[in-house]
């Protein structure tokens, strides 16, 4: 089902290969997301966004009002893919903290930074810009679940209630 | 801030290029979509899966046992994500009707195995599987959007209310 005829028919992947592949994605440079959460009412939002991995924590940036943003503090939980729908990672996160975006030099904006392709600290000072116009929402994975295809839908589950499985 | 140099510093599409666009992702064959859903209680879902255009609908195909399926059961509503996070089609979509996979031929169903890579009623005979495990979820988009770079937040938004803006 995959484009790739040195891939396809390939093995399932071991357990280990793929925390491997995982921890891969989660490091790579300029790695979006896409981010899935919802309202008290049960009304499904998805966006992709900007993600950097920063002491085992998915750090991302977003506007306070934006529907994300208080979908996640309202529910302090959502879903997010990395990756293609064929080669899918799936974590559930918790939401651990929200660090407002300010000046200088701090771990989490400087992870962010360096990973993704934009630092939200530079708005700060742009005419018309509001200071604290965005924050970082710091979200610790709970569950982690990748397969490509059906041939590795056992085993897919490689992080359980926040401890990896393997 | 994609890879392209024959892509990065291009004019921003019109809308009538960003319709174009979006109905050729509906229309690919073997085109997956990331569809996030919502529980009661605000928990959100979200997985790949594969889908078809037909009649002006998304029709998908899920195991009514599956968190996805029961979501869109309660909400009758989702969203549905196409294309790369830096080529962007969200969809919000209503549910429309459910249509229980049967053997024999029927729009839907014919529909969907033409484009989807796998047609649903071949599992009613496996041995093991139960007819009827599966089910169509005929998905009528509400409001479309679709960008790509920043320069293409204005004028994201295609469809509203069900109907094409362009």
């Amino acid at each position: 089902m995959r484009d790739s005829p040195l891939v396809t028919g390939s093995s399932p992947r071991t357990a280990a290969e793929r925390k491997g592949d995982v921890l891969a994605k989660l490091e790579q440079s300029h790695v979006d997301g896409w981010v899935a959460s919802a309202s008290a009412k049960g009304i499904a939002h998805l966006v992709p966004l900007s993600l950097a991995w920063h002491g085992e924590r998915i750090i991302v940036c977003v506007d306070p009002r934006s529907v994300t943003a208080r979908n996640i503090a309202a529910s302090r939980q959502a879903r997010v893919a990395l990756g293609g729908t064929r080669d899918v990672v799936v974590i559930d996160v918790a939401l651990d903290e929200v660090v407002a975006v300010t000046n200088g030099a701090y771990a989490v904006a400087d992870a962010f930074a360096a990973q993704a392709d934009w630092d939200p600290r530079w708005s700060i000072d742009l005419p018309g810009s509001e200071t604290g116009s965005y924050e970082f929402l710091c979200l610790l994975p709970r569950r982690i679940q990748a397969w490509r295809e059906v041939d590795e839908h056992p085993g897919r589950t490689l992080m359980r209630a926040g401890r990896w499985l393997v």
